[in-house]
């Protein structure tokens, strides 16, 4: 697919073959390679860390468990004093969890606790209802309970069966959510070395873009990319400044980004990146080391990329879900694979639901075509709204991207394609 | 299953038959019910309310889009100008999104911007790489443009085709995510009402556990309850307020309740609601309308209930995949249900592939049993780690819930069960 160079846009170095999309994601990808450099790692408490990647792997200082300990409510035994038919056996003091119980005589039974530790000699826990009497006596040390016979083991987490200490409990690159936090805890580690959080200038441009809650004058659109962005950038973990939207002057555009790229790690505009007459970002980095390009994608085929003074850049198309889609199709697993945060999408297969539709989901050949569907929980998606890039209503009503790889030009229903989920 | 009423508890209200999932999913939401009244509805900007659930629905207020506009950089030409062969137009001044253009004479062609408003008169667009030349001419007016035959409507988006004026943009329970905040934003509407954060106190307790970054005696174990929870709450959109960890004396732990509950909507306790013979959360709620129960579910069988002067209280127990499950199961759905958010939790089938296990999976037919496991790109799911509740480094490696519903005691590889991603 072959583009002319726009008219006024020859400075620019542009790409007379549309780029893959693979070969585009790893373009940025290495051009946000930096955010994972060393100096960007911070150690965080654990209650701060959620949602961010870790930055080292980390190993368990300690077994879990950390001693052989209870399952059940029950009774701490000897299993070689309950063979066949069962026994019964003298009640020893009760063994709370938290204590470190004295050894077990043979012939005796323990009271023992969920968590409790294993007394020494014991081998099997019998769970309270199994025991008669099925429940605790008030003042039972000295009495006899009758169990029956347990095998070896029985009721036992034996220390370390989660994870002994020495192995890997995480991989760098982990991304931290309740679960990993919590094993993080559970191993007494309090704080975890961390990337720093990534703050983005995002930047909406347009003469025609108006702020939500002013007037529209005709001719006028709200501007949802701004929120989109931010809400979908937070969502994933970025600090997310916002500039005022830009108009289709070059100087203002250029002259707002030098005032707020500051302490910025990442600059991503809006608009302006395509073929047009008035496109104010390819006019204002005219003297960047920026190239615009095309990605065989739809939506979402122009974009820009390179460095603002330094500050690595990223030029998004003007409507809104080829936003969306740049973010999710480059952005974001830029940062998952580099920092480990946010996780990445996980491509599920899902059965293609077309009916109630007039014709089938077709896609140019050269594009990698991405839909908006509802996963069902059948397995099969259903799309919502067209293949146009301006379709916000029916984006809010989707909780899928929908993949059409280069080269299939038409599906069907029932076919399987790939979803990730939003 | 009948279970004995525990030494000690028998002020309280105890379930002599265990309570099915879906019942005490019910009893949890009608416990919560007070979080959705209207006093809890609060107006918040956009950016602000990422994560939170609507609590009125929403008509557009325009049209989207609001006018006819283009969908390509191009021409906008009358479709009945240019029949058969196509024709040469005399092209006219161009229209830049955000502008209000003259109408289109017959037999002329405007080069019109991705956005940007249809003259009146014209009905459809050519692209620009469709024109020849194939490129905007620096000072085209007046020159002539030729260009192909072409539909009347293409590359037109016609006002209103993604959503009318009057149609309801967002149903009451949306949880507004970053498509439903940008589909607001282009709508023009700059806040929102939504529930109110819940604010949770939540509580670990037991004289066994330390908090991480501390020695740990012989027989205790690390609190990671208290993290694993903070963060799922925290990722589900609520507001927690971490207590310290509470010993196995009952008057400390009410006292610790009492001085931290102001302000709380509910309280979240982990362990000591178990049927063994030291169980603080029963003994400190003895005063309190609180029942403790068995759920026909594995894990996270023992439930406590109720409220605690007046606060809604849920006792969860005291293993880590207890407290995790017992938070999907019941807390996370009761507020999604109530607020909209956070969202639920897409139920998806997946094929089980247990290969490298020894056994099938079991699960004891009265129950529910709950396991996790890696749900891979192929659509099946491999289990991670046993049924035992105590496995945090395989739930760290989890990242779905996989259900074994009530009355199915067995699951080989290849048959489908129902997984909820985490």
């Amino acid at each position: 697919m072959t583009r002319s160079v726009p008219h006024g846009q020859t400075r620019h170095q542009v790409h007379h073959g549309a780029r893959s999309v693979a070969d585009h994601a790893a373009a940025v990808r290495d051009l946000l390679s930096g955010m994972a450099a060393a100096d960007r790692i911070e150690t965080l408490p654990l209650s701060a860390a959620l949602g961010r990647g870790l930055a080292l792997s980390i190993d368990a200082p300690v077994s879990l468990p950390p001693f052989a300990n209870s399952q059940m409510d029950g009774y701490a035994v000897r299993s070689g004093d309950l063979p066949g038919d069962g026994a019964d056996l003298r009640i020893m003091l009760p063994v709370p969890a938290g204590s470190t119980p004295r050894p077990l005589e043979p012939g005796t039974a323990a009271p023992i606790m969920t968590g409790a530790m294993i007394p020494a000699g014991a081998d099997a826990v019998v769970p309270i209802e199994k025991a008669v009497p099925d429940h605790f006596l008030a003042s039972g040390d000295g009495r006899a309970v009758t169990l029956p016979a347990t095998a070896h083991g029985t009721y036992v987490r034996a220390a370390g069966s989660d994870i002994a200490a020495g192995e890997q409990a995480l991989a760098a690159g982990t991304c931290l959510g309740p679960a990993q936090l919590g094993l993080l805890a559970a191993l007494g580690i309090p704080e975890v070395p961390v990337y720093r959080a990534v703050t983005v200038l995002l930047v909406t441009t347009g003469d025609e873009v108006v702020e939500p809650g002013r007037p529209l004058p005709a001719g006028k659109i709200y501007d949802s990319n701004g929120t989109l962005l931010e809400a979908a950038m937070k969502q994933a973990g970025l600090t997310v400044r916002r500039s005022g939207i830009s108009t289709d002057n070059p100087a203002e555009l250029t002259a707002l980004l030098r005032a707020q790229c500051q302490g910025a790690d990442l600059i991503v505009t809006t608009g302006g990146v395509s073929k047009g007459a008035y496109e104010v970002v390819r006019q204002a980095m005219a003297d960047q080391p920026v190239e615009f390009l095309h990605v065989a994608m739809q939506p979402g085929g122009p974009q820009g990329m390179g460095t603002f003074d330094g500050v690595p850049f990223l030029g998004f198309p003007g409507n809104p879900v080829s936003c969306l889609v740049s973010f999710e199709m480059f952005l974001r697993p830029a940062l998952s694979a580099l920092l480990g945060a946010p996780a990445a999408r996980l491509p599920l297969r899902a059965r293609l639901d077309l009916s109630g539709l007039a014709q089938p989901l077709t896609s140019p050949a050269p594009k990698h075509q991405v839909r908006r569907g509802s996963l069902q929980p059948d397995g099969t998606v259903r799309l919502e709204g067209g293949e146009s890039s301006h379709l916000m209503h029916a984006l809010a009503g989707s909780n899928v991207l929908v993949h059409v790889p280069a080269g299939v030009t038409e599906l069907a229903s029932g076919d399987e394609v790939e979803v990730w989920m939003l």
